[in-house]
């Protein structure tokens, strides 16, 4: 019987030292605030953003959505970066993606100052962490690293493998195992022989993005696996990338979906926006 | 018998191309120009300059050394770096590290412009590697990479692994690989059973800074390996972190020190510096 990774009690202790240290700067007269700019209205996109906004209010972080038109121009919206940027109120922003056709994402989100880039995700945020410069990290891959450390999972010397090596998740978790002095191996849609790579792994984190595709013949005796896959399933409820039922006697410890990766996420918004807020209040560098 | 990668005569090849890139710029009125900083009077650095000199020489870069002394005040070097960012007619520039005591290297790299940035150390040309936008790469690794592609060696879904994780090497040769789409696993002092890790490997890349420390022991049948390193012989002489005689009849091919990375790395940053100069003048993006 594997042992459960439990993001979502893990993320609840989160939440509950995030407040505490919001309750502080609050004292200070510095509430955090976070704000969000969501352009057009794709419903999903609406849905996170509603619930970042809950997240918020409970851990006392004052939040600000700007709600623009899908039609807004590109120049307005990076327009409402830079005042972002600019405004001490403002802690940390992010603007949701993905964002409508004919806007473009990149020079937006790089434009994001990296000690306000909540999201963890313009390149200078990316390269900070890639040199070990003090930086905001990327919620899931963080999320992740987090939900092992407060687990118990030992990571340095050991191998892991990360099957994915997308800009939201699989580079950077690959960067912050190495951080944690592991073993790195990262796996993609082109590598030959997966199950050999994966089997070797101590740790093994799947995040490729597909409805249920690692199964035993991928795991090795006694790993821990965690899974950041997700998927809606027919009728309601969730699946992740990894087959639980196949895998779970194998391994020594696995993450749920739901109740792993997805609640570490959302609470590592919360994390970042607290730390961003810190690192201004201190007048330490981030970015 | 293995195959040698010849970094001497690939690097040759590609200062040929260098020059006719040049050459065309220079008809155009639009002489590329590489400057160094050198701040201080260490040998070995400036014995680098020299040779970096001659090299932009010898394919029609013009470069300026600004020789600084030891005790200059850090601000002086970043009005510097500031100028040379905004001077048209310096195509790339770099700082000689390492900088004398007292001088923090971080923030002044940190602000070169990523479209100078020949070098390719910055935290944002590394996020922008990192993130796969276009930027100039780091001379070493991305030698490594040309060594390897000029040399017909297929890397994509290949067993690739490096020894070393350093910002100048492991870790930018890691995204590099990955690039390249090879399966991409990244060891260290941490790695608990590294001969086992590096015996998986069908590209096995070292850059682990220890002189002849990989042996037969560390290399499968038929791998190709890179020997990065480069450490003085007593009596005169260079010899690599790789035990050659021992590898080499292992190995499928393998590069040679000297004689392998080092004139690949020299050739790279003339590469960099036409790459640089070429995009300024059709203003197209590298930052
Ligand atoms: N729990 C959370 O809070 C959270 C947050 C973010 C994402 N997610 C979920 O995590 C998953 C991954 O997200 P993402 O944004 O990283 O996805 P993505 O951008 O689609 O990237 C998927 C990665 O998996 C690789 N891959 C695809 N098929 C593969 C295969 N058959 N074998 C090996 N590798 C394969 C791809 O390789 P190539 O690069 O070669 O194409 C790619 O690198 C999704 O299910 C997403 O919904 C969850
Ligand atoms: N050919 C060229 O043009 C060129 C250019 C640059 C460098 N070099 C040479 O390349 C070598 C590496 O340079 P660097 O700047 O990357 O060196 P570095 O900054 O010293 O990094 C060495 C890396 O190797 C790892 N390492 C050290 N001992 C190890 C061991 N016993 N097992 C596994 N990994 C080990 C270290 O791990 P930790 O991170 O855990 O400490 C570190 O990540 C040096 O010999 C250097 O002179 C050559």
């Amino acid at each position: 019987m594997a042992e459960i990774l439990d993001g979502k009690a893990t993320a609840a202790g989160i939440r509950a030292e995030v407040a505490e240290g919001v309750a502080e700067l609050v004292e200070r007269g510095l509430r955090p605030r976070l704000d969000v700019v969501l352009v057009g209205d794709d419903p999903a996109s609406a849905t996170y953003v509603r619930m970042k906004e809950r997240d918020c209010a409970e851990v006392g972080i004052d939040s600000r959505v700007h709600r623009l038109d899908a039609e807004t121009p590109q120049g307005e919206i990076s327009a409402l970066v830079e005042e972002s940027n600019a405004d001490p109120g403002i802690s940390g922003f992010f603007i949701q993606l993905p964002l409508p056709k004919g806007l473009d994402a990149t020079p937006l989100v790089s434009a994001i100052d990296p000690s306000k880039d909540v999201d963890g995700l313009s390149p200078l945020s990316a390269g900070r962490l890639a040199v070990g410069l003090p930086s905001l990290l990327p919620c899931t891959p963080h999320g992740v690293i987090q939900l092992l450390r407060r687990s118990g999972v030992e990571m340095e010397g050991r191998e892991a493998v990360v099957v994915g090596r997308s800009n939201l998740v699989g580079k950077p978790l690959a960067q912050l195992l190495l951080r944690e002095n592991a073993t790195v191996t990262v796996c993609h849609s082109r590598t030959r022989d997966l199950a050999a790579a994966t089997r070797r792994a101590e740790i093994l984190v799947v995040a490729a993005g597909r409805r249920e595709f690692v199964g035993a013949e991928h795991v090795g005796e006694g790993a821990v696996v965690v899974d950041v896959g997700i998927h809606g399933r027919e009728g309601g409820g969730l699946v992740g990338d990894v087959r639980f039922e196949e895998v779970e006697p194998i391994s020594s410890m696995i993450s749920p979906v739901p109740g792993g990766v997805g609640p570490m996420t959302r609470a590592m918004l919360l994390y970042n926006t607290l730390q961003a807020a810190q690192a201004q209040a201190d007048g330490s560098s981030l970015g």
